[in-house]
């Protein structure tokens, strides 16, 4: 029995943390573990400047809210959940991806949460599990499942191979060329045609 | 970081294979395991009851599809679903009740798949996994979430057990004698306040 595991950011979504320094324009958050490895580090960071700009959670929804899905993404869910369960792995936390998660008639989200205070300012963040997105397939093909995975991310490698299938998407050119075992594509289309070959549809 | 496990059948759904059977008029397929304990016997017994009355999975898709789900079933999903990831673990079938989750509005499943034949007739069926519901709320803790947990009857109480909270819907009295550790009600909306109270909202 398949299920789909879909990376959020990048494959259903945009990035969140640069949609959101567009939004409220705080150039400051565009920072990702890029220039910043220690997510830790980034993450304190990124606390920091919210409190700076007295941005609660709630002023954050009210931003992010304005963030839409990737164009296509409502509509590619769509079908896929129409003949498999989906889950979207994601490292981003439950609190901002709310609204996004509306727009894409709430698919069922497995990520991490912020720890937030009574003021409504993010005081932290708990990440789920350890390795997030291995762990979830891991746990998932325990439930008897086999998975199929998306993702574009280092973050995603762990879980992608760890599937029966698992898809680059829209990746960068340097984690294609060092995953030749790894399909990938930058369209739904072809998305969906490699997961239905699979579940042999 | 929460996460609601619901029964399908007698929790968001009616008990299918009654509802398929006062649907498509074969009172045979009324038993369950109530009158009839050995699982496998059963599905057996219910496969060559289709066959004989050349029923293919269409027919019965066609026939579940006028079922409906319990009254304030919907509202209760589109509440939680709000504020909490849910999954519905049912032993169902996955092929049986696309139309009814869709009439949800495509809560996540996790449950059982139909073997199926060429000519669309039901041949075997497959469990997921071992002890399915305990099977797959300890996945989901392994996952690093907390869950949450209601059903109804005897394969819904290693799962509630297992919770942080778990609830006996509109359960038997003979069920809900048994288990006085576990919380019981049958309105959707007590149901609900016990959620919201576990979740501290």
């Amino acid at each position: 029995m398949f299920i789909t595991c879909l990376d959020m950011e990048g494959v259903v979504t945009p990035e969140i943390w640069i949609a959101f320094a567009e939004e409220s324009g705080i150039p400051e958050l565009r920072i990702t573990t890029r220039e910043e490895p220690d997510y830790d580090k980034l993450m304190k960071y990124r606390i920091d400047i919210l409190r700076a700009h007295k941005l609660g959670i709630r002023e954050i929804r009210e931003t992010i809210s304005r963030v839409d899905p990737l164009p296509g993404a409502k509509e590619f869910l769509h079908e896929l959940r129409s003949f498999s369960q989906v889950i979207i792995v994601s490292d981003t936390f439950t609190q901002f991806v709310g609204p996004l998660m509306e727009k894409l008639d709430r698919p069922t989200l497995f990520c991490n949460e912020l720890v937030i205070g009574e003021d409504g300012m993010i005081t932290d963040y708990a990440l789920r599990c350890a390795g997030t997105k291995l762990t979830t397939v891991q746990g998932l093909q325990h439930m008897g499942f086999d998975t199929i995975a998306a993702g574009d991310s280092l973050n995603d490698l762990g879980m992608l191979k760890a599937s029966s299938l698992g898809v680059l998407f829209r990746s960068t050119e340097e984690i294609k060329k060092a995953h030749p075992e790894l399909p990938n594509t930058d369209s739904y289309q072809e998305l969906m045609a490699l997961i239905k070959g699979k579940m042999g549809l």
